[in-house]
């Protein structure tokens, strides 16, 4: 026995609210313009903080909920402390959650309930790039893989489709997997 | 007054230990190849958690000092819980921490001390694009932002060097600005 709700939710997902979400931009295109930001503050060597706090969306200056703080550092091997992450770890981190985060949006719209979703990604890096050491080695991963694992209650072939409508949508797999321009500016103090 | 320690650090870096690796790589080019790994676990919406662990690099199976998890969500706004910042959020940090680290070594390297550095990290993002609104609009940032605050014991031109030189081997860098492939492979369980 189903007991109904007010806004009824699958996967987790207010749909209703995604549905209005798209509706409200769809009337009004300029709501879509988001900027995000990291704040971060070299500690020692290869150890530094960044803040996520702010953000500008739907018009107007939002804050999240509390403030994150991410650590990120070189294990000792790379002649760091390990006091977190490596800043490339993130990087899979920020695919894994963006892809994860899409399939379930996608499976509430399409009436999937998704039952578990894992996935594994790896990144394989050759450090004579950044070392300096052959210039025909790039800086970056030379791949990423992805695996996913999911279950739910829908056919082998739909769950396939969302996962792939999930990369079509993902903005993270197109920033790795397109180029993004960076601009940098330096303050000297 | 100062007191002289066996190995001399500069800016929290061990530059023997830096000098010692880059020789250890130069001399066996095969240790530079590492893969990082996060694993990640759906919880709900678009709520995610990922684990980093383990790696492979310098020939064996290494794991971190400890293990990190981080949580990622969306915020309100874009109809999440925000249990923590968005996956392009995650990238902005990477990003920063990637050319801090970096810079620290670098300036390390060139006997530059440096006082404080710090950096923002601005991503541009029109969600027409992963809304599916706009065929036109990318799904990702359209572009990024780094300013750098810097002070440090050398000329303005040297320090902005330093940072052009993380630059040029920054491997965060490197994905967001050229483009890295991904393979996806999905299991059904």
């Amino acid at each position: 026995m189903t007991t109904s709700i007010d806004r009824p939710t699958r996967n987790g997902v207010d749909t209703a609210g995604l549905f209005a979400t798209i509706d409200a931009v769809k009337a009004t295109p300029a709501a879509a313009k988001f900027q995000f930001r990291a704040s971060n503050e070299w500690i020692s060597g290869t150890h530094s903080r960044s803040t996520i706090d702010d953000f500008f969306g739907a018009g107007e200056e939002r804050t999240h909920e509390r403030t994150f703080q991410f650590d990120a550092d070189h294990p000792a091997v790379l002649v760091g402390a390990d006091h977190g992450p490596t800043p490339v770890e993130f990087l899979l981190h920020a695919l894994a959650a963006c892809l994860t985060a899409g399939l379930a949006n996608i499976a509430a719209a399409r009436g999937v309930q998704l039952t578990e979703v894992r996935a594994t990604v790896t990144g394989d890096i050759d450090l004579n790039g950044i070392l300096g050491l052959d210039p025909d080695v790039r800086n970056g991963y030379q791949g990423i893989a992805v695996r996913f694992a999911i279950t739910g209650d829908a056919p082998a072939e739909t769950l396939r489709q969302i996962i792939e409508q999930s990369r079509a949508r993902s903005a993270v797999y197109d920033v790795i997997t397109n180029q993004v321009p960076i601009t940098l500016e330096v303050d000297i103090l």
